[in-house]
């Protein structure tokens, strides 16, 4: 009754941005601590190449400190990013039993990121999904920019739609809609989700609707409404948005699960260890943490 | 059509804690910066003593200082709080038209602020009201704690209702809902207004809702619902809640502005000159403002 499932993404994108290299064995305790605070799902890293998102690197080691920890027990509460088939492979061999992939409703976003198109990406997503299904891992898709692209401006939800139904097809169990810039208003996002919900049963979606001018919860509550009952955050608020630096960018995971349970909401998690989850890497970070 | 009024209380209630002296001139810089960005009202002060509130014992020389400077051409934009009789007498001089007036929904907290019961703090302001009424000042009161109370806890919509409607009887245009210890999901608004809205006009009600939490948008969002058109904000966040060291207090006027236009309100204010106001002050106080 009630239940709302948050998805914590901050040790992947709430640390990925980040300058300073936070040891592995750190991450490892902010994620065991993000685990006892009552959390069932969270993206732990990303496999990509150590070029691109130097933080993430330590992936295979990350993975391997959790097991030697005995914070293994529950695999299925873990997930990983994983960009192509290479990073598949090794989230594969390191026992992720969940990944995401990602794409976005912009081609000029696909592009800046990851120097394809929307199509090529998809054409990606698809070699992986090839792997992942008979290999009986589950997989998220990430679609960003689904209200405004910071390159190209607004985002009309047919061009969501058109990106989502492909993933869905694939095999993809839930599509987390990322508000990547944090612009978006309740009307924008209910007229996202009129448009998906046409075709789209409101358990396979997810809000991941980033913070940066504090519109983030009047998002989720308003997706509530549509019957969204799944929402990404990020411990603390970590993780930047790029395009305004210093500005918040994830939705804090503490003030998501202090508005829901205030409101009737069960979300399982704990605020006062969630807040000392944060606190683990608090002192990594320059900037203070919203542990509200 | 849509058009919300927004009550800038960042001079005022922003400062008073602020414990750097922030000299008189870059307050008369900034009350003109807030005035150009689009704002109409505009909180500028309050006749406190001294010894209470060091940050505003320049209220006199403030006034001045804005008239030497040709900024006093509209003077119904401004307001100041009054605590007692003596601080009424001290507004008339410096030649105010509006004064703020206040009390709480809990005799705990006006006996911890101002050393009396709530019963008490209705008697002065009556006296308040004698003189400024005939005077042609209007008045506007605040009530404090009106959803929860730091001392005593919850807060029945009853006894905010017992103490609003003296206060409308006693003249006074307008009750500015004080949600001091921003604590407030949505649902405690909405039973708040269910009961008030039974005996008062929603154009007689103000938010004042503080975001301590993140919840306040949530909370301004739920208000427009039932009917309220006009919410108390503060340039930049500025004014940290004492309950919550660190933490936001109150709503960032950037934040309410930004949501209220993108979602087809009319609020009068420009964003950019917005910024630029809360840019005169964020030297003089130790934490990032949020100019989003």
């Amino acid at each position: 009754m009630n239940a709302v499932v948050i998805k914590e993404v901050g040790p992947r994108d709430g640390l990925q941005n980040e300058k300073e290299n936070i040891p592995t064995a750190i991450k490892a305790e902010f994620i065991a601590a993000l685990r006892k605070s009552g959390l069932k799902y969270i993206e732990i890293t990303s496999f990509v190449r150590a070029d691109r998102i130097a933080q993430l690197a330590d992936a295979t080691e990350l993975v391997a400190l959790l097991k030697e920890r005995g914070l293994w027990d529950h695999p299925e509460s873990y997930s990983a990013l994983v960009p192509n088939r290479r990073g598949l492979d090794q989230a594969l061999e390191a026992g992720l039993q969940e990944i995401a992939v990602f794409t976005a409703a912009s081609d000029a976003f696909t592009q800046k990121n990851t120097n394809c198109t929307i199509e090529e990406s998809l054409q990606r997503i698809a070699e992986i999904m090839s792997v992942a299904i008979p290999a009986g891992v589950r997989v998220r898709g990430y679609i960003s920019t689904v209200v405004e692209c910071p390159y190209i401006g607004k985002i009309k939800p047919e061009q969501v739609r058109s990106v989502a139904l492909p993933l869905l097809e694939m095999g993809v169990y839930e599509i987390s809609l990322g508000e990547t810039i944090g612009v978006a208003v309740p009307d924008e996002i209910a007229a996202l989700l009129d448009c998906l919900l046409e075709d789209i049963p409101a358990h396979r979606l997810a809000g991941h609707y980033h913070d940066t001018r504090g519109t983030a919860l009047l998002n989720v509550f308003r997706s509530l409404q549509y019957g969204l009952t799944t929402f990404d955050s990020s411990a603390g608020g970590l993780g930047g948005c790029p395009y305004a630096p210093g500005a918040a960018g994830n939705l804090a995971t503490e003030a998501l699960v202090y508005a829901l349970e205030r409101s009737g909401y069960r979300t399982g998690v704990s605020l006062p260890d969630l807040r000392e989850a944060t606190g683990k890497v608090q002192g990594f970070v320059s900037r203070p943490l919203q542990m509200i």
